[in-house]
């Protein structure tokens, strides 16, 4: 699919795939630049990864990028003439799902040949690549008591627990004045259940205020939770007051603390990366160097055994036939297509958000002319693997290999989803400079062009832009990003750890109403 | 209205108003319980706080507490029987709001003999209760960068400057992957720029991340906000990323800093105080004792020609027609019940939340029956006066006197909402205990009985269960809440600031849809 993934690139331009009426200019272009490759004259001044007409499109023509529709010429355009929103048009049109109809299964690496990290074995066989206690609030009410219980534990008073990687509070503002039954509980619920029992996490307290709609009985019973030695529960109402709790809760963690220390590293197959997949504030380079160098990393994890998992339902939305034919089965490419339909149709209807037509106002700015443009790079994250299976937020992923989790697009609330779903590794794409991190899944930030990376070097892992460059190839950048997948998971630092992000990243998908 | 304002309670029942049907028990009462006030006999096990038929309730007769329809009688009931959601029945009925028909002007006090209290003037005119610089993020984004801030400013570092309260974060989780234009995103700026702009705040910082929908200048544009010594605004994007946007803003805030300190408290008139009304985890004695008791304090603070702010409208459906009958204009009592439709046939059309007719858990245990009867004490925090004006979420209060502001019932969003408005003052009545409590306005917490108080005293201002023993009037309630009032927004500390509470508790009411 990728015309350019073994070569490194050079010239003016990028020739994305050899059936395209479009090539995206590598460099800033004036009018006048000759493109030999093209055998076409620059017509106007293009912005780096911005789209230069390779070939006369006639009003009404589909805009092909890697051939696929990204929109449609709105007047004829002249060869060398830049294509953006002046001269594309944005409108829905038929695509052919074609279930399964070039599902191709992964070429599997035999496992004992397999990559390997250092890992966390839980005993019940999953693997973590942190080792936090928990503490997480049924309900903003008890958002301060469990953060301040977190904070209790300063470095200073961990020295003595060197594996333990830290005590962390996941707070939210939601779980009263919300809807009592139905998918907006039941999906809060599962979300913090899903962190709660993460291999990330050694132990996990879970503090209630005790009137609230979000039960802590109700939480309980719906995800078949029970306290044990690393499940601990509180009612701030039955444990007398703010003080009381707190001075319970860090009790309840002291004491979880020597065993969530014993636990050591070992090596386990790369089979146990689970990476949740993310893109935020994209630019016009995100579908040539970052999110498919993503994706080419994906590949590579999938044949290995691990797991990749895209997200963002309203950034695929528009491409979501280039998935459906990669699907496994017709079931997996409908449930996927069942997603989208609920989203267009029930959730944002009437809604100004981008599933609705508009980009945000950073990606505008980047070159991205409409959001099937935007999603047409953000689903290259995902790789060009079978989709082997397609999640609601926040559920268990249990299939390996490359699959979907409905979320929508916004980052913190994405990535709590498919951290909730098991992801153990968050790896994140952006052009703009996003300064995102997660707990308790580490996360690494890629960025898509070379001054942003060096503009934010301090939160950037790793430099697609090099790509673009021309000094390193879409394939090589890959494995690259692969390797760092597994350092990070082994325990090497991400730029966001050393920052010490993601205290604030715990946002639940709050899918009803606040009432 | 109140029949028990000017006695102290005593015997096993109390008599809300003449013409009332029901009588509630002050305590547990067994079958056989004569009381003779009412010439009955209890025929019931009542707890404390639940309803007991007066007389025989006939099948369909509404059920009426404060001389108000709270339900229907779903069966003959006898006199000394418990009336609860057993017998009664919840069903719409036509209420006659009659605007503005009992509306009576408050007996002012002369401006020249009110009281007083010590507050921060500020150079527009308005006056805080408290001194604090805050840091705004636009985004969930920048949440990380401005708790980072305001982490950095420990007492040590502040001890330099006694009067400043602190430095504080206000962080949320929304901001992008929402509707960029229309009532959530106008709703979020408006929020933003009432903490940005309020009485309490000395200074601010606002920082956003780039590329986010609420984008910065958006923000300054639709709040008529300008960057001045007292606020200054960083991008992250542009500043160099997650550290350099640290550095810098901890630079801004220590440069403000000697400015903030420089302020002095001085006496200004009570007219200045501006208390927002909050209720959470009630029982059926809110309505009896901490309700009432605000309220009196609120007639008495509206007599000094301060503001009370109710809110919470799902929790005064079914009395609304009690507020506008005492609306100073048809216009205001019109504006209400045009937000009443609202939520009735547009925000919860099919929704499981409280308007639609299901109670809280808390709320049931603690004797309530159903949301009329909730409203019904709700609605008793703002007092007896006119509603003098209507507005919407967070939009600068201006009016003096008991005045309406729509919001969730949700605590943290509600008062969010209330302290944006410019209240320099929270006062939250609770029943099962909750913990709130709100930066960069105070919060004061009565509790509805003397059980909950003394098992929560670390977190309860004052204890409305006084009432219910009888050791005081409701009147004397009133004076005292009053009092303190003038007391926590002259310096002293409330409960909830000693405990540290307010850092997460600024939640936006996120009225859109996350996408
Ligand atoms: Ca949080
Ligand atoms: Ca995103
Ligand atoms: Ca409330
Ligand atoms: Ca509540
Ligand atoms: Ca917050």
């Amino acid at each position: 699919m990728i015309e350019t993934s073994q070569k490194k690139l050079s010239g003016p331009i990028i020739r994305l795939h050899p059936n395209d009426n479009i090539v995206v200019a590598r460099i800033d272009m004036t009018i006048g630049t000759e493109v030999p490759s093209e055998n076409m004259t620059c017509k106007s001044q293009v912005p780096a990864g911005y789209k230069i007409a390779a070939r006369k499109i006639l009003k009404g023509e589909p805009i092909l990028k890697y051939a696929v529709t990204v929109g449609f010429a709105n007047t004829d355009i002249e060869p060398g003439y830049m294509v953006h929103s002046h001269n594309t048009d944005f409108r829905e049109f038929d695509r052919d799902y074609a279930h399964a109809s070039e599902f191709k299964p992964v070429d599997m690496i035999p496992e004992n040949e397999r990559a390997t990290f250092q890992g966390y074995v839980r005993a019940n066989g999953r693997v973590g690549t942190r080792n936090f206690v928990g503490i997480l609030s049924t309900v903003n009410c008890s958002a301060t008591v469990v953060n301040k219980i977190a904070a209790w534990f300063t470095p200073e008073r961990l020295k003595d627990y060197p594996n333990v990687d830290g005590v962390v509070a996941f707070s939210h503002s939601i779980g009263c004045g919300m809807e009592m039954t139905g998918e907006p509980m039941q999906l809060l619920r599962r979300t913090m259940a899903g962190y709660a029992t993460h291999p990330n996490l050694a132990g996990a307290l879970i503090i209630g205020l005790g009137c609230e709609r979000n039960q802590l009985k109700g939480l309980m019973e719906q995800e078949n939770l029970s306290e044990d030695s690393n499940l601990h529960t509180f009612i701030m109402q039955e444990s007398g007051g703010t003080t009381k709790t707190i001075q319970a809760g860090i009790e309840a963690v002291m004491a979880m603390l020597p065993k969530a220390n014993s636990v050591k590293r070992e090596t386990v197959s790369a089979a146990h990366l689970s990476v949740g997949l993310q893109c935020g504030g994209s630019d016009g380079f995100s579908s040539i160097t970052a999110n498919p160098a993503l994706g080419a990393a994906i590949d590579i994890l999938a044949r290995h055994g691990g797991t990749g998992i895209l997200s963002e339902t309203p950034e695929i939305y528009g491409v979501e036939h280039t998935l459906t034919r990669r699907a496994a089965s017709r079931e997996i490419g409908e449930k996927l297509i069942e997603r989208i339909r609920w989203w267009k149709d029930e959730y944002s209807v009437g809604r100004d958000v981008q599933i609705n037509g508009q980009v945000s106002p950073g990606n505008q700015v980047g070159g991205l002319a409409n959001i099937f443009e935007k999603s047409l790079g953000s689903s290259m994250k995902g790789g060009t693997g079978p989709l082997m299976a397609v999640y609601k937020y926040a559920e268990p992923v249990t299939t390996k290999g490359f699959v979907f989790m409905d979320t929508p697009g916004f980052d913190p609330v994405s990535a709590t989803g498919q951290i909730a779903g098991g992801a153990n590794l968050v790896a994140f794409t952006t052009g703009r400079g996003s300064m995102f991190g997660s707990k308790p899944a580490p996360c690494i930030k890629l960025a898509t062009n070379t001054p942003m990376y060096q503009r934010l070097t301090d939160d950037m892992d790793i430099n697609c832009g090099e790509i673009l460059d021309g000094t390193v190839t879409l394939q090589e950048m890959g494995q690259r990003i692969f390797e760092l997948f597994l350092r990070i998971a082994s325990g090497e630092q991400s730029k966001s750890e050393e920052l010490g992000l993601g205290d604030y990243e715990f946002v639940p998908w709050q899918i009803g109403i606040m009432s």
